[in-house]
This record gives C-alpha cells, structure tokens and sequence, in this order.
C-alpha cells in the first residue's frame, strides 16, 4: 500500500497513458464528463505530495458544510479553469497555451485549499498528550533509543504487540478464513532480478540533495517546497517575485532531476539546517539493497512490498486452487523502505507489517458472487472527477456506484466495502474515513482503477489501505523475465480450431552453419510467435535471409534452414493471465489512525485520558483489582484469573497500591475494556460476587465470581451488548476517586 | 537459537574459561566429578560441527538397548582415556602430553560413534516421499523457483502458513499469556553499534574458501572434513596416511585460519565440484549488511537474533512491569543469516522465524514460584558428564535433576519442563526429544548453563529450542556501550550506611585552565568512580599534578582545581544487573521435526500417507464434503460451512469431483482431522445428518447437522476426545474406495 503509493508516485511508462484512460472510460467517461484527466499532464508522475498537501489542506472540511457559503465562488472559479484545460485538449491547443491554463488551474486549486484550511476549525485533539499516552505505557516507540535511536524504526511493546497481534488475527478472520484465501508466507530477502521484472528497482526512488560538508540529507522535492513557502512569507519580497514562486509551488511533483537542479541553482538554495553549500539532486533508491551468500554475486534487497511474493508464487497456488479461477493469495508480512527522512511517527517508517490480498479473476469477468450482500453498504467516495471539479466526497452505496461505474466493477466494489468493514470493526470512526480514487496522474502504470481508503487524522487524510485494480501488469511481467507462462486455463464453451503456423528448423543446415550455437538457434526458432514466422517467411522469400538475433549475437537464416509448417488444431481451453484485484493494508499506520480515532479525554478531568480501542482488539481484555491488599483477597484473585485463562481472556492483575480509582484510570489507557474489582462485599456473599466495570460508560455491575468469565467472553466476543449486561445485573453505584 | 549455537561455536574469550568452570560446579563437580570440562580445550569455540556428527552416528541408539552389549566395552575405552586426560590436566602435565591424550580420546569417541552408526537398525522413514507431499500440497517450497531459486530461502505455501500461525498462536497462548510475559515486537533493521556490543560483529563467522576460477564458496570445516573422509575410503591408500587423516578428522573444528590453510595446502585439495584450484580461507561474517538512511553512513545488519531487542527495550519492560523483577520479555520474528551453503531443507537457512524470551530475575535468586507444578514431569537429559564419559541420555525428573544441581537452578528447569509440554502439545513425539547440556567448550561466553532441547529426525538429533542461561552478560554489554545503566533495584532487608568520596570540580579554575573544554571535564570529573577518585587525589598530593583523557584529549589537573568530598550516606536500595534465563525456539525446525514425527503411511497402502498433526495445529480443523455431486447436497454444504465459520473452526469444502476415498485421502495429506461429510442419508433424515470422520483411526460416527458443529470445536479444543465422540454417537461403517 505504501509501496504501491510510491509506486505510484515515482512511475511513468508509456503504458500510464494506455491505462489512465482506460479509468478515465470507467469513472469519467461513464459520467458523461471528457477527457477531464489530462489536464494535470504537466506533473506527470509526481502527484503524490501536491495531492498530501491538498488532503492537509482539505482536512476536517467534509464535516462542516457551512464552510460551503464562502468556498462556493472558488470552486465555482476552479470548475472554470479545469473546463478551459478540456477544452484546449480537445482543440489540440498549442502546447504552450495549455501549459498556461494549467498553470493557472492550479493556482485557483491552491487557493481554493489555502482558503478551505483557513476556515476549517481547529480540531481540539491533543496529538502530544496522546503521544505521551503512547509511549509512557509502551505501546510503541523508537528503537535502539539507548543507542541514541534511529529515524523511522519503532519498537512495538507489550501492548502494541498486543493490540497487533489481535488486530491480525481479526484480519485472518475476517479476509483468509470467511473468503478462503490462500495465505503465504514468503520471504523478505528478494533477488533484484524480481524487483527488476516488478519495476522496483528503476522506478522506486526519490531525488535527494547533500549538505556538501555534514553530508546530511534531504529530500529534493520538500526542500525546495519548505523554500518556496518562506519565501511567500517574506514580507520585503516583491509581488513579482512571490507570484513567481506560486507558479513554481505546484510544479514541484512534476520537476525531473534538471528541473529541480535548476530550480536550486537559481534561488541558491543552502541547507536549511546549516546553511551550508547542497550538492545537485542524487537519485536514490528506496530499497535497502543487501547481497545473499558468500559470493556477493547474488544482489538483493529486503522486499518493498509483500505483493510479489504472492506473484512468483501463482503458479503453485493456481495449482493448490486445482487451477480454478477466482482465487485469492493474502499475505501479511514486514517490508522494508528506506525513507530519506521519515518522519510523522507511525506513519512513514522504514520498517512496517503489511497485509495483502492479490485476487486473481478472469479479466472479462470481475463480477462477484457475494456482491449482493455488500451493495447496500453506503461509504464515503471522492472519486477523481470530484477532485478535479473541486467537489467534496459523496456518499454512495457500494451498489450504485458499481452500478454507474464509478467503481471500475463488483470485485473492486466488494473487496471496498469488506476493507470498510474491517476498518469499522477495529476502531475506525466511519465518519473520518472515505475512499479516494487515484487521479490519472497518480495511478501506477499497471493500475486501471484504484481507490485509497483514507483516515482523518491529525497529519491530514493519510491512505492506511489501497484497493487497485492491478490489471495483468505483474504476471505479465514475471513471466517476460523468467519464460515461465503464469496463465490460467479458460474452458471455451465450444471446442475452437485455429490455424497454427510454426516453423521447423532443419538441423542439419544449422548445424553446419553456427556449430555449437545451432541448439539455441533452432530453440528460438522454435518459441516464435506466429507474426513473427511471418516475418521471417516473407524476408526469406524476398531477400532469400533473415537475420535473427538470440543473445545479443546475430545470425543469418537462409530459406535451406528452416521449413514452415501450416495445419489445424482444435483446443478446448485458452489461457488467459489472471487480472488482480489488490487489497493491500499498511497495518502501523491503520494502527495509528485507530489510537487517534480512539484517544479520549474523561469530561471534566483532563488529566484523565483513555483510549476507547473495542475489546476485539484491545492488548487485554480484562483486569482483575483488589480494593485493596488485604490478604483475604488473595485467593479470589488467583481463581478469577485462573477462569480467565481457561476462557482465553488475555487480563491483568494489578494488586499494587494506588487507589482503586487510580488503578481504574490506569487500565483505562491501556484500554481495558472491562475491569473485574474483588471487595469486601466478595468475602461476605455466598457465591462470592465481584463487580464488573465497563471502560467507557465507567458503569460497574455486580455478579457472582463464577458467572464473570462468561459474561466478560460473550461482550468480547460481542455474543452480548453491555447494555444488555446492566439490564440483568444490579448496578453497581460507587465513586471513583481518582487521588 | 540459531545464533545462539553460532555464538556458542564462534565465541571464545577469556570470559569462557570462568563462566564454564561455573556451570562445572553445577552440572559435574556437585555430581562428584571433577574438572572433566577440560579435556577438549584444544578445540575452545568451535565444537559444534564435531557434536552434530556424534548426534548423527548416536542416531536412534536411545531406542535399541540391545545394541548396548557390543557398545560397552567401547564406552569403557572411551571412559578410560577420559579420565586419562582429566589426570593429566589434574597434575598440570605438559601440555604435549595432553595434546596427545585429548588426539587419542576423540578417535576412541569417533570409533565409538561410527560402531554405534553400523549398529543402529535403519528407519524406514521415507525423507523423499515425505518432502514430495510437503511440495506437493505446497505445505512449503523453495522460494523465486521460478527465478531458478535462491539456497536457505523457503516460502510457506496456504497450509505451511496456517500451520505456522496456528504454532505462533499456542505458544502466545501457552508462554505469553499464561506466563503473563510482556510480549514486543523490535525492528529487524539493527545499526551495526548494537550487535557490536553484543559481540556479534567480532564473532558471528564462518570460514570459507572460494573457487578460484568460478567464485564458488564452500565452507572450509565441511571441505576438509569431506575431503578427508573420502581419503578414508580409499583402498589404495596406504594406513599409515589413512591413520594420519583419521587424526586430523577430530581436530578440525578446532582449527584456526592458519591450520585450515596449512592442511589445505599439504592435501592440495580443489574444489569439490570442479576441481579447480581454491583461494585461502577467508573469514566471513553470517549477517546480512546494509545501510540505513540515505547518508549511507549508518552500516547495519539484519537482526542474526531477536533476543538483543528485548535487551535494548530492558528498562522500558521494567518500567512496565513497574521496576519489578523477576518478569519476563518475549518475541516473535524473523531474522536471518547469511549461510554459506545452507543446506537440510528447513533446517539450516538463510531467513526464519524464532520465538524468543528472556526472562530477568534476580542472580541470586532463580527459585520460581511455580516450579513445583513441573517438578514431578519426567525428560530425557543428556548432560554433559554423560557426554563425556560415553553414556546416554537417562530419564530425570525435572524436580531431582534441580535438585541434584544438574540443572543449575528452578527457573531454567521449569522453563525446560515447559518447552517440553509445549513441543509435546504441537505434536513431538515424546520419545524423540531429549534436552542435550552443552559441554563447556560449546558454551558461549556468556552462559553458565545451556540446555538445548534436540529432537531426532532424518538429519539425526538436531537442536530446536535452547534453554540457556545468559547469566548478566548481555545487559552489562550493552550498559557498557551505551552508558545507560541497564539494571534493577533491590530494597535492601536494611537500610545501610555508605561511605561517599566525590571530585567537586572547582569551574572558576577550570575555566580559566581549560577554556570551552572545561564543561567536558567537569562532567568527566562528576562521573568518577571511587576508586579513580583515590588515584587523582593520591596524584595530586605526591606530584601536584595528574592528567585525565577525556574524548581522546589530555588533560593536566592541579590541586586547586578540584576539591575531594568524603560523606555518609543512607541507602535502602541497591542496584544489580538481572540474570537472563533464555528459552530460544526456532520455529522452522520445530515444523519440520513435526513433519517427520507425524508423516504416517496407512497400513497395506503404500501410496496413501498422510500426516497426523494435531488439531491445535492442523492448517485446517475438518472438511465437509458432498459424497457425490448431486445438487440437493449444496444447501447443507453452504449451512454448514457457514455454522463452522460462526465457531471460527477453519475448514474446507471440496466438492470437486474424485471418489470420496481420494477425496477422504488427499484432506489427510493436509492434516485435515475431522470431515463431515453430506451423503443421500443427510436428505431423508429428520433432522439432516451428516458422518463426521476421524483422520488417524479413520472412523465414522453419525450425528445431526445442527450438532456436529460444536463437536467438532469440542475435539478441536481438547474439550472431548475421539473415543468419547464414539461411545455417545452411533458409529457408521463404509468402505472407503481409494480408487
């Protein structure tokens, strides 16, 4: 998901234009709007940190339409420009003109969201409080701190392995085990002769400037941003000058290497730590790059993404499904990204757990069987033409939009709506969470159709999952590198004869004339494709040669050589490359979004803050506290927790001192969902009894010692409601006193 | 684990020599033997390539008493020249003398083990066959076969993984949460600082020697050996050479860079494979370089272990556990090793997943508290007496052999007997599985006792889990690199009263004296330990002056520029460095002895194996098949997979064609325990029935739908047994068709 975003940041091939438009036929096209994706064309590639910048600069605004008054005319003024760029498209306008329009879309653009920021209202979230919240109960923080740490690696302790782990396992649940996917584990260390068939290797990186004397780095594209933007602060700086760098600012994606050379060179940019010289943009590979085994022959690099595990393995998996179509492969793993300057915590790291799902279909066929129950289900989608119109995300139901093909087709549609509803159920705020459609400029070369599933948080809308349409791009690739057909069979619904043209080398002429080559000749004779017999037919035919070259070495054919051999077969079955359909899932940063969405502070105590995770997903489930140390205690707490163990309920005993109040808060931010308190009401009843504290309403109940196992499994489980709880049990009423 | 081992046969420091003599106090010298520890010095750190080929030819002997007659006089030999040795080290004897007798007991040893090899009855477990279904039905194979594959790197195929997950699932349930550990999870990326203080860096290394001409490596110990052992079998040679390379066969894991040149170049050995001449050994580091960030400056590996993460994070984990010790950290995850020649499948590979704890308590006090829940749990022990003095592994309960300090304390016992039970559950047989002491020159620096539970397979005993104790060494290592005090507190039964003696730097002086430097020295001077104090001030008084180096700089010190201060304190706390108790499984290993303990073949049918895992871990739990492919079966199908999926019992419908003989015959080869399957018996009744089948005795009982759901999580949760499930259902008899 990170990856495919760089990916789709970093690339551009001539296929993007192939394949852009094919989106542009589902999502635009469809909606009776034209060519409305060329008119970023200028920033080809590179799309990615203007469209971070807008989602900043979007933020919070979905909730407050009465924002709409005052932003109405811009949009009205964007709208106008984005048709004027269509236009001139269509009119095939001068080059020059065109650039000019959209040099001005975008400064209407930025100013719409420059305004947007302005009056969207300051959240009254407390990212530092939450943080501290964080690390001080050791959900996660940066590792080797002892050895003074390292940028963009973190360690995940008790309760964020914890809370992890239960969040995978649900994710197993919820994808492997209810869709029947077939989960690998493949391994980290990837030969760069994969992620060069996969397009890594020369397309994931980044442009990077040097401090010329520390050696510090800096990403290219934000170093010339951050320049930009204090200039326009700069008061004694002239309107000319400022308007110039407004037309720079939304160029900056589009910049190749020269451009931001020039554009360094020009303002003399200096380090903006030290002020020291920069050397020229360097590109940079994001992978860390190792070699496997003692040779150091074998180059290789700690895999960027989980996917490609999954392609190199179709073959046997298409196998395991006894070679049936659909299917899907899922897998979660660690992958490995080495950002130039991480930064945002969880959420741009060089280290990360990713779960992927690659569903192969049918390419004619992406129709799901399970559509129907899913289409009802409304979300929220900010599709690639709201976004060059300057509109907001819509509601729709999964349904129409399928149905109006906004969503490029049903399994894409189902595998979004069940992404919706894993978010849901571990944490995420449905109001803070909307799908956005790539933009033609965004979309990675291989992609048709892709949709990002967003959260609102306070670093912006930032992508936690990707669900793109890969089309056939990976497997096509896998087996042009490796001669390996990575193809399903389709039965046809009637045999089919077809006309096969195939020619026969004469060994004998061969081998007289290239010796010991004549083997690899004749075996690539033996592969070509009809057109290319064809060719070489009619070359023999005219010219009496045809040179072809196998291995970079050339040779000479003539007509003695070779015989070309016509006749009739009748197949059964065709085969077809797989199209995937790829859900991919970056779990720190859904992680992240989940403790944001989450983090709560107690009404009128703002010392008091928990985190409200639901119980699925919660480090533990349960605590168990005596009131006090009284030693009668003892025993009930060793059998409650015992109990509790034998239903599986992950819990935590605190006996220390603290007052039960305290020890009540301090449970709480580690998210305990529920609290089991033994009193001295418990040494007095026959059955002994307990009470039952619920986190976020803080109402207690009190039942017998042996009931609450099972009642603290079913609410877990979500077999019962807590409302359903106190409508059986008394209500326990008691002050908590928080010193 | 893994690294483990590879520390205990590549480390070696002066450490060694006073940790070892205490783990003899433990496991010999109470025993009353003294001092045999000694006798293989000559081979100091690198033992363990000797001991895996003793394991292979002791293979299966723990079975075959019988065979135990033609061995004793042979054991007896071997006896005597132990003791030879011990007597020779005793009275300091010449240290020829003892190079000679230790030369004489390895071949008595090595004569030992290849007559207990020709001795032992061969297996009739089928590797091959085993491996074939383990591809077959993709449980794992090697990974990027179709990039033509790289050695040491597997990818798990659907039923490897799930097997996996569901293995990593039980021992968090079994260790994490029924142990209360605090479970994290740390970066694989590690900056090279790290595991240089944890002395990997310097001694994680193998020997290798390349082809001169095509750059193939081959790890110098296992060329020797190969070589030499092939000179063994020749004919011609005459015995005289041949007693020389009988000689030298024992000696070679003791052999330093120079020795394997030297034999290199007597025996004018080539490369195996081509003959070509070979380069001289060269030392090679097994962990994976690379660099983190952009700089390039920051050299890291991948983590050879994941047991320094918990190290790095130790005052982290004792803050949570709110300063108390004893606790224990636990981890789940890769990490990797760049093996030479990674070979044995499963066993010796370049990337693999481990599950680590270290489990800090105080190092005077390794009692636990549950140990006598353990103390009565009956295991093989092959202790390092035994080992030396030619006998076998002998029966112990955990209680007497902590008692009689062959284990060295409580907590290390009980966390053997809980490896025990845990192997036991996941389905290892009992009777191959034994836990091996290291001898004192296999033991790494660090540890004072280790234990590493083997298990016998095809590749003879190999080590899957090590129990170790780590005693201080890896928290002072890193308190060492970094300055930060990695300890506990312990409350003191008494206050006590100590004697303080501190430098006050005068600052006005030392300004003057050391200018911008005289802050640096200041601070050098406050962080003083007594006992450098003392020297100062003696300096001070006798020559009026005395330098200092602070960050490679001298700096002279006068008498007016510091003040010596001398107070009492009152203390009620100490500090100290907790020990580590280590249990360390390695989770490939541990699958594959569970594969080989569990391939059965049916009776009478040679082509029909299958695979007896239990439940817990079984990829799937059951299958629902349909007996034929008549339609009115597709409704029960569907509820009933639907009602399995409602008990989270994982499970797969195959209504594919085959007869349900191969259909029953290809779910056994995945394991899969329960099937219920759907006959024309389950249309006419009311209400519908179904047969539900048990994979390793093959039987059918009868019993309606709605109820074989919660059987089947019943047997699955070790809730009710098979033979229960018979007694209370009608058992249903048919043949089952193989054809």
């Amino acid at each position: 998901m990170k990856q495919l975003s760089r990916l789709i940041q970093c690339v551009f091939s001539s296929r993007t234009a192939v394949l852009s438009f094919r989106s542009l036929t589902y999502s635009c096209i469809l909606q009776k709007k034209e060519s409305a994706n060329n008119e970023l064309s200028s920033d080809w590639g590179r799309g990615k940190r203007a469209e971070k910048r807008q989602n900043f600069i979007r933020k919070l605004i979905m909730d407050n339409p009465e924002i709409e008054t005052t932003l109405a005319p811009l949009r009205v003024s964007v709208k106008e420009q984005g048709d004027l760029v269509r236009k001139l498209k269509e009119e095939k306008a001068p080059d020059l003109d065109l650039q000019r329009a959209v040099a001005e879309l975008k400064i209407r653009k930025r100013n719409l969201e420059e305004t947007e920021l302005k009056l969207t209202p300051k959240d009254d979230f407390d990212r530092h409080k939450m943080e501290d919240l964080l690390k001080q109960r050791f959900f996660y923080d940066q590792s080797f701190a002892i050895y003074g740490g390292v940028n963009g690696l973190y360690d995940f302790g008790p309760m964020g392995c914890a809370m992890k782990a239960n969040l995978l396992q649900l994710w197993r649940k919820f994808f492997v085990l209810e869709e029947q996917m077939l989960e690998i584990e493949s391994a980290m260390l990837t030969p760069a002769q994969v992620l060069k068939a996969s397009g890594h290797v020369d397309r994931f990186q980044d442009y990077m400037v040097k401090d010329l004397k520390n050696g510090e780095c800096f990403r290219a594209d934000h170093l010339i941003e951050a320049y930009l933007e204090k200039l326009l602060t700069d008061k004694k700086l002239s309107e000319d000058k400022k308007n110039e760098a407004r037309k720079l600012l939304p160029m900056i994606d589009g910049m190749n290497m020269n451009d931001m050379k020039e554009t360094l060179i020009k303002y003399n940019m200096k380090s903006p730590v030290t002020g020291n010289d920069l050397s020229d943009p360097i590109e940079f590979n994001l992978m860390f790059a190792t070699s496997i085994g003692p040779t150091g022959q074998l180059k290789g690099f700690l895999r960027p993404e989980t996917a490609q595990g999954i392609f190199v393995n179709f073959k046997r998996l298409l196998g395991f499904n006894s070679g049936k179509l659909p299917f899907a492969g899922a897998q979660i793993g660690n992958s490995f990204r080495n950002e130039i300057s991480p930064r945002s915590g969880l959420i741009r790291v060089r280290e990360f757990t990713m779960a992927e799902i690659e569903h192969f279909c049918d390419p004619d066929d992406k129709s799901h069987p399970k559509f129907e129950n899913v289409a009802d289900l409304k979300v929220m989608l900010y599709s690639a033409c709201s976004q060059m119109d300057g509109k907001s995300a819509e509601a729709w139901t999964i349904g129409e939009a399928v149905g109006k093909k906004l969503i490029a087709n049903q399994t894409l549609g189902y595998f979004m709506a069940r992404i919706y509803l894993f978010l849901n159920k571990v944490g995420v705020d449905p109001k803070r969470l909307r799908f956005r459609q790539h933009l033609s400029n965004e979309m990675a070369h291989y992609a048709c159709d892709c949709w990002d599933a967003e959260m609102k948080t306070s670093y912006g809308w930032i992508e936690c999952v990707g669900c793109a349409d890969r089309s056939c791009y990976d497997l096509t690739q896998h087996t042009e590198a490796t001669g390996v057909k990575l193809v399903a069979e389709r039965k046809l619904s009637e045999p089919k004869t077809i006309d096969v043209t195939e020619l026969q080398p004469q060994m004998g002429v061969l081998g007289k004339a290239f010796k010991k080559d004549a083997k690899l000749v004749s075996e690539y004779l033996n592969k070509l494709k009809t057109e290319d017999v064809l060719t070489i037919e009619k070359n023999l035919s005219e010219n009496k040669e045809s040179t072809v070259t196998v291995n970079d070495k050339d040779y000479k054919l003539t007509p003695e050589m070779i015989t070309v051999k016509r006749y009739q077969k009748t197949v059964h079955v065709e085969e077809l490359t797989p199209s995937v359909i790829e859900p991919s899932f970056g779990i720190g940063r859904i992680m992240y979004s989940v403790f944001e969405h989450n983090f709560k502070v107690r009404e009128g105590d703002e010392q008091r803050s928990y985190l409200s995770l639901p119980a699925s997903i919660a480090p533990y489930k349960c605590s168990v506290l005596p009131i006090s140390n009284n030693p009668d205690f003892g025993i009930h707490i060793k059998n409650i927790s015992q109990a509790l163990n034998q239903n599986d309920i992950s819990h935590k005993v605190d006996d220390s001192s603290g007052s039960i109040g305290r020890r009540y808060a301090r449970t709480d931010q580690i998210a305990i969902p529920y609290g089991i308190t033994i009193d001295f009401d418990t040494l007095k009843d026959t059955p002994p009894t307990a009470t039952l504290r619920e986190r976020d309403s803080m109402k207690q109940i009190r039942a017998s010692l042996n009931e609450l196992p099972q009642i603290v499994k079913d609410l877990v489980d979500g077999k019962r409601t807590w409302e359903d709880i106190t409508n059986n049990y008394p209500l326990f009423e008691q002050q908590e006193t928080t010193k």
